[in-house]
């Protein structure tokens, strides 16, 4: 891949502020289950930046860069910023509806950042669809599996389903030559809504169930 | 490594159908794991998209080249035609032994394509074999993982084994400087016919069973 | 990165026997986890091979070098003669005190060599450390998967602290211009010792505690 082409018209289109954006609020739902799960700062700091930088560390290895917290010295300072909020507050300010829209708002964000770096990588449109619904749901599951949870996928609300409605309309509007930064909000908008719709309305896809 | 010299050499030798057959056996499994789960349909296919291109991933990454599937157009319409199958047919089609043995038939190929994969780039044997073990075990390691099930790790019959045998047979016979086709057939073959040949006749090697 | 400069620097200043120690002790601890669970004694190499080489694989693709055991042809021979060791001895000669002062001895090496290797091949300090500690958290929490175990972060006394301590140290050695040997070593015995401590003591931090 052209990665130094890519990289010049990708730097001012991408600006790490968004992958920042997604690493706070998943780390914010990161930090939220380790203390419920009464661990300590460092442990909670440490789930806090796994679960941050999981979906942007796993998209970037696929498409072959250094993931994008190697290069950026404001992670590490974003990341403790985020744990001693979580430890200092009362957890009640954050738990039950928060951590679920903190969720919501890393998966949308990663889900369309995702397929748009997947493109701008040279990526053909389908499979940046598939890269942006796996940098948006791994957070998440690396969250749940290091804690020891059901994993968010299981979960009977829509949530796959809203990582791909924003993958596809990212990469919708790419393929149609609209400009990016309205897409890119408008698609990571629509996947918030859809996923923040089956929270509040717990809207559920008709699941498999066939008799046997 | 020298990966434009490997890859002239490697793209007629390993042709992109190996891979999606791979992709299409574990993709059921996983499928047919979110269905027994209750998921919906969106779910399903991304449990057959996870679980279907884990073991490549893992291995193109280890290898150091992009993974398989972002490069090419088919995967996507294939996992989205087995998540469809494993949606629309009665659930006793698949249930129980055909599960087991489309993971058979997964292992089996992941374990022989992972080896001659490393191979091709210039790893040596020993280490060539361990990718291939690795690349065979990942994609049950992966589904097991997200559904929240024990690892099929964990089941008494062979199952690393027949990873193993079928990874060293494809090590030895490109060692020996045999024609790859009939070799990679035959190390396929093996590994699968001991992973059946462990789940008729649950045949267990001998367990740790050393006093404390 | 200019890792044709980096290569020739660290070849001699990170002597692979540095990857074989912290592969040996987690692979060794992968193994007893096998063993206690009753499985075969490939299931148990496998233990042993993906928990002694999961911090340092971890560690490489996050850098972007290629997975040091994938060029290295005495990973096999060690994960083997573990794996025997093992299999041969009495499982109280290894279980409880020893087991966890093999992971603590993982730990340090692991978190160390990682914070070490990412300097070299310019990453910045901050990041530099965050490496070391997920490289050095990566074998355990592989482990503990595989395994269905609660994973090892949970468990109340110090342990993703102690990784901190030691990658903080070799960087800030490192950024001192102290000489590496002597800053890695120290670094690594106080990791190890705090480790240790938490274990001896059952030293723990605060855990949050705060009333919803």
């Amino acid at each position: 891949p052209a990665e130094g082409a890519a990289e010049s018209v990708i730097a001012p289109a991408l600006p790490p502020l968004l992958d920042l954006a997604g690493t706070a609020v998943f780390a914010l739902s990161g930090a939220l289950v380790a203390a419920r799960l009464k661990q300590t700062f460092v442990t909670l700091s440490f789930f806090a930046l796994v679960t941050g930088v999981g979906g942007g560390t796993v998209r970037d290895l696929l498409i072959g860069v250094r993931p994008f917290w190697l290069d950026d010295q404001w992670v590490a300072p974003l990341i403790f910023a985020v744990a001693l909020v979580a430890w200092f507050t009362p957890r009640r300010w954050w738990e039950g509806a928060l951590l679920e829209w903190a969720d919501a708002a890393g998966l949308a964000t990663y889900a369309v950042i995702g397929t748009a770096k997947a493109l701008a990588y040279g990526v053909a449109p389908v499979p940046a669809v598939v890269v942006g619904v796996i940098s948006g749901c791994a957070g998440g599951i690396v969250r749940d599996l290091l804690a020891g949870l059901p994993s968010i996928l299981m979960r009977p609300e829509l949530y796959v389903t809203a990582a791909a409605l924003g993958a596809a309309l990212c990469a919708l509007g790419s393929v149609a030559g609209l400009p990016p930064a309205p897409v890119w909000s408008a698609a990571a908008l629509a996947a918030f809504a859809l996923r923040g719709a089956a929270l509040i309305w717990r809207i559920e896809l008709p699941a498999y169930s066939r008799q046997a």
